[in-house]
């Protein structure tokens, strides 16, 4: 067996737990955004050019972290069941694929922007909160659904209604999809209902329904969060506290339990 | 007795509880529903035959598919006892009316929109959700009314003060009624003001008034419902939690019973 | 002594309390409503005169109703006491002044608008949804205070930083506090921020930072209002469910008790 | 040992917590905050004078108030030690650096306009309001810092994508920010949309899953807001209420008590 590639494992385990190498590659994370922020500005090519050396640097860092944290790893295969280490991956990969020229220098340039998100992958608050804003998600499933065929039934009234007033709005079902967004969002909507009501004069029934339907629906939405959200909490909160405590089933019991001692007493006194 | 009509309606029980079934009605309202999207896009003669083709089939499946549950079910006016059913039943009845050309053709397609509210009527969640919502309803009645009567009041100042100004805003109650719907979801509210600002310089007082008020009542109200939401649920949760468990009253009851016998004991022992 | 008075004072009283008669007084006062509303449409003089014939009558059986309830009271300083009583007294009394022509006339139907207001006074779960809206008032008394300062400060740097660029925006503090609010409802903000970058280009800080701000301090609002509200209800539910069960403290008194009995026994004993 | 500066000392104290003495500082504060309203006014010479020696003179007393709290301290180390009365010195002292012309004035009166902040910290409500306000901010802390990503990461996409377009909404990533805070806000978003559309026409996904993520990290960080606060109050509320009531636990000890008790009479008595 020879030593070495365990020493170098277990070095790689210690460097990966070490909070100054946690320091450096968060650092290098902000580097990496603020790199991607000054390219939006119109630069001289002298630092254009040390961008991209900067940006090469960054790139060559990163896969440097990613192997390091690959094989402080026992068990290779343990390292890909972690989606967090998938996306780490997948970024660090698609970045060191040669883009050269034209149109790919642009996507290339659009991918290493998803690098920003690595920041929420190695601090382990953002981890935590992400994954609890996605496990709200399901809870939503449903009421989605019902909002969307309320906007899919107004919008295929809309866009058979009024599709001949203004096809910018109303031309098909997709278009009128987005300008029913745009009504909830109250952007410009009296516009919008102005333009309708000159040709159907009783259409703000429809625009006034729509938006009474989608406030409903969606303060439904919340309040549900809210009160799912709340009563977990309660329930963790009860538990914690109480976990230790006897319950008034246990007093019972003991209570029982005293009766029949008197009892028993009872019978041997006389 | 003939054996024929018995097994046909348990065939249709069978069928109609059958899952595969469920899917394929699903699956035919999505085609209703993407039929309905297809028609608002400019489509050439061949496609629009087809289109109309798949709409008949549709009409022909939903009839089936109603007869099969109005047959499976054993009393047949418990069929209507159920607003879904009679829901269900209206859709495609009405849908089924030969409307020909003209203005008519117009009213058939909007009839047939309805359909996609099918999707409620047969995913039992969606069903549970629109009942929910439909029984907070209630609960905002007084809300509704008082939010009714500072509109009405304003709309009366609004169109008695500034009607001269913007008649197209502020025309006649009924218009300034809409004004005023625009003016709370802050649809460029201060256009409306500026305007009436110049001939009453004070009219700021009007629209922040209303402003406070409208927010102030909608605000009650989300908080009245998040409340009465949340109640509920804790009532519910405290019962199910506590329902077989010992009140102090049982414990209370436990300890007389001893306190007797220990008396009782007592009297025995001299 | 008389014993007519008497029998009226108790026939008002009757009356007052009358379902049918509450029913009317409703009645009326919607109708009252509907006239302030027809007023606002361009009406031929025919229906005018209808119109102030109804109105004559209106304000004579509001009179009348009134007078019945004063009449109806046992002491007639306990009238006077409710606030109730004082508006709607005060709304009758207004109204039947004579006001003849011109802006006076104006006035009148300005006064007669309050008459909608009677409809709360009369529905007794309005008066109460009123009282409670009130109610809340007081608690929200400092977070408007200290709202008001922060709308005051940044008014007065915007008067002082951008007078000379928009004065019709930013003249003196009181302008500047109405377009404060309206930046606060996001009205056309950008407008308002983009011409004040022209000539301050770091002018941003202070849209953003009064947005968030008075963001921070209105959802501060809402919460502390939510959990008052709901801390009290829970109050008041814990009260209702728990006001007849034995405590903890019960028990322990009677636990307590059959220790003393246990010890008297055993002295009894040897 | 001199007998007087202790007399003065211990005056100052007696008239720093003189309600009278509170209550004049406050109309002080009051009649600054109004100096400076005026100031934004245009006003004739005269009046102008006339506030310039109403500044003096606040100025003035507040350096007299200021001198007097910092007296009435027994250890003058434990003054500086409130960040509220460094608050109050700083805003003092700075007011009284004479400044003279042009901009220097100018610079003069924004700093006075902050007298009014001491507004909060002399009014104990305000300043209690004021704390908890910013004891619920690092609540918000990675709430903030998951919603800048999401901010950096849809800016740098907008800049790079739709920078030909428009340079004045996408010119870099800060002018993005500021576009993606206004689109947030819902002010005038479809303008922006639009304008993107006409060379993106899939443009609209980036502007709708941008509105979705911040309204649903901003939905959590307000629901988070929520229930925390209230589990607060919920254990303040529990804990005031139960402080002295006896626990299941101490009915256990009780019992066991008892059960022993009981035991022990039993080996006495044969």
């Amino acid at each position: 067996m020879h030593a070495d590639p365990i020493t170098l494992q277990q070095r790689f385990l210690k460097l990966k737990s070490n909070r100054l190498f946690e320091a450096v590659v968060i650092s290098i994370i902000v580097l990496s955004a603020l790199l991607i922020g000054a390219r939006t500005y119109q630069i001289d090519p002298t630092w254009s050019k040390i961008l991209t050396l900067l940006d090469y640097s960054v790139t060559l860092f990163f896969l440097t972290e990613i192997s390091i944290r690959f094989w402080a790893e026992d068990n290779k295969r343990d390292f890909f069941k972690s989606g967090w280490n998938i996306f780490d991956s997948l970024i660090v990969l698609i970045s060191i694929v040669p883009l050269a020229g034209g149109d790919l220098a642009l996507l290339g340039r659009l991918i290493r922007i998803f690098r920003v998100l690595r920041m929420v992958s190695i601090i382990p608050e953002l981890r935590i909160l992400l994954n609890s804003l996605l496990r709200a998600m399901p809870q939503l499933g449903y009421v989605v659904i019902l909002m969307f065929i309320i906007f899919y039934i107004y919008a295929a009234f809309g866009s058979t209604l009024f599709h001949a007033i203004n096809p910018e709005l109303w031309g098909d079902i997709s278009i009128s999809l987005l300008t029913l967004f745009r009504v909830m969002t109250f952007e410009d909507w009296t516009d919008v209902m102005y333009e309708t009501m000159e040709v159907h004069p009783l259409s703000w029934i429809y625009y006034l329904s729509f938006i009474f339907f989608t406030a409903f629906a969606f303060l439904n939405m919340v309040i549900g969060i809210v009160v799912n959200v709340m009563e977990e909490e309660n329930r963790k909160a009860y538990a914690e506290a109480h976990q230790d405590d006897p319950t008034l089933q246990d007093v019972m019991t003991e209570l029982r339990d005293i009766k029949q001692q008197i009892k028993a007493s009872k019978i041997l006194e006389p």
